[in-house]
């Protein structure tokens, strides 16, 4: 070999070599440049990307060690569209003709009587303890493997009403980013829900990237048993394990993570315990509420906005004073965010 | 600068930089070479390893995706000493003098009166329900914080009574490389344990590598309260919210994870719904059971070794009859490893 082949050739290797490299240490760190493309800049961005950088800069004094990078999010307006009524009240109240030909008794009793008859306003005037007696029945009693196959059936074609899309297509952009951004810099994002946790998980994973290991919800107890060909199973029982709501969120926090949260995201009184608890750790800590404000591309409801409360997502006029009290920020949907869903231009 | 010089320097580059991807490569993959140097070749090893090939290497028709991989553990007798009884029992026990100083009531009342005397073997006869006051009495009433507190003094000061060692340097030094060589090859691994969950986080990241979110456990409630500077805190109730042992294993699992895991080890009929939940699964699976067969170097106690029932990990003759009919692997301290702590020559 002579030694302008040899020289060429060892150039070719360092620069193939450095290449390989690069592209390693890129794709294990992940992308950083321009983070969340979909919010507007102002204060909601500016707070989010300085709370990644002092919890990420070894040289900034609130330094997070990754294995304590933890970030909390609601679902229900928060990740998704919670309006006109939850997705998994959606769910429960479509069983209900299935429920009843498995146990015609209940055809002529209330509320089922009530869902039955197709009588949307009647449906939508259901109380709370109603709707209950709909969701226990509709959520307990199976299997948990009949339960992920009923609810994966349902959400791969159940429409909303405004939208007609698909609920899993009514997720929020700016939120997806978050999410990938807080995850690129080594923060486990974890899905804090007062809705069904093993209704979530059966979609989690595919729709926001958070494997079912990270969605804590509310969550009925299991028997663990048999079927007829001794194959070990796990039955959905109505006994409330978490409620998952308010001060429970704390709890189910402390009860599956054991670590005290450094970012949680929510969008109503549900979720107030959840940021005070956040908001005790030391250091760098950030606590955000999406104030649904934007009627044209969402919804805009609720007292802090001057509406009346609905029934679900309540962000209250006092709600939106302990957010200014304690230095919360609150995330403006008409102004914060550029694009909603996915699907927008 | 010459031809030769700049020869010279382009290998240089070449070198350094293939050096740094090769470092990298390595470091990402974890090392591989030589894997669980402290068991003996034999059957045992041998399941474990060709389980690890089976499940990570994508032309195996086994092969499972990588956040799929869940390993679970149970933690007493299985990962670290539990003899002569479990080691947060002992912290409890331990914990009386200033239980009854905080509430002098006590001091007349059995079984705190039996602890207080100091007498072991009285202690040590003390029947499973006044056990279970004392831990009630001193595993609730205080925060979450206080308890953290408290834990990490006692296990960083209390000794084994046998080994006189602290009890977190009495792990298994096998088990410790089954852990990290299922990490290296992609697995989550979990502890679950029928003892507390609380109790078991406050170490098991330090001695285990296994984060606080890993770690499922017997679990009481929390109340989410303020202390009197209107800090948020959460209260550990008496009120059990999980019982993991046996069936509540797998409840628990469902509960914490909400996937099945590929594989389970443990050591005692507490552990035999864990492992037949894991085998229920498609693809492979493998479930390993302990066995305390080693009265030199650690203890040989139960009757699948023809010994008296124990208080601690019973590993009866019906469970050596199960796993023999399903194919569990059964690993003998004696036989299966060649040193047991990691303080062992």
């Amino acid at each position: 070999m002579t030694r302008e082949l040899y020289s060429l050739r060892s150039t070719r290797i360092a620069v193939a070599a450095l290449c390989l490299w690069i592209l390693t240490i890129a794709s294990a760190f992940g992308q950083t440049a321009a983070p969340l493309p979909s919010w507007s800049d102002g204060p909601a961005k500016l707070a989010i990307v300085e709370f990644v950088r002092a919890t990420t800069d070894k040289a900034s004094p609130k330094f997070v060690p990754p294995e304590q990078r933890i970030a909390t999010f609601d679902q229900d307006g928060t990740l998704w569209v919670e309006h006109p009524m939850y997705t998994q009240v959606m769910y429960c109240l479509d069983q209900v003709p299935a429920l009843v030909k498995a146990k015609p008794e209940l055809k002529g009793v209330e509320p089922f009587k009530t869902v039955l008859s197709g009588d949307h306003k009647a449906i939508a005037a259901l109380p709370l303890p109603e709707l209950e007696k709909i969701l226990a029945a509709t959520l307990s009693g199976m299997t948990v493997s009949e339960f992920n196959d009923q609810v994966t059936k349902w959400i791969a074609v159940a429409k909303h009403p405004r939208y007609k899309r698909l609920y899993t297509e009514l997720v929020y952009q700016p939120m997806l980013e978050v999410l990938e951004y807080l995850r690129a810099n080594g923060f486990k994002t974890y899905i804090v829900t007062g809705g069904g946790q093993d209704f979530v998980r059966t979609y989690s994973e595919r729709v926001y990237g958070i494997p079912p290991e990270q969605v804590i919800g509310s969550a009925g107890g299991t028997k663990y048993g048999y079927d007829k060909n001794g194959r070990p199973t796990l039955t959905k029982e109505p006994k409330l394990l978490l409620n998952d709501n308010d001060a429970g969120k704390a709890e189910g926090i402390h009860l599956v993570i054991g670590r005290r949260p450094y970012l949680a995201f929510g969008n109503s009184t549900g979720d107030q315990q959840m940021l005070e608890y956040t908001q005790a750790g030391d250091g760098a800590r950030l606590m955000l509420l999406v104030l649904h404000d934007d009627a044209t591309r969402e919804y805009a409801y609720g007292p802090a906005n001057g509406l009346p409360p609905t029934k679900v997502g309540t962000f209250t006029e006092a709600l939106m004073d302990e957010a200014k009290k304690k230095g919360w920020t609150v995330v403006s949907m008409k102004n914060d965010w550029r694009r909603i869903f996915p699907f927008d231009k």
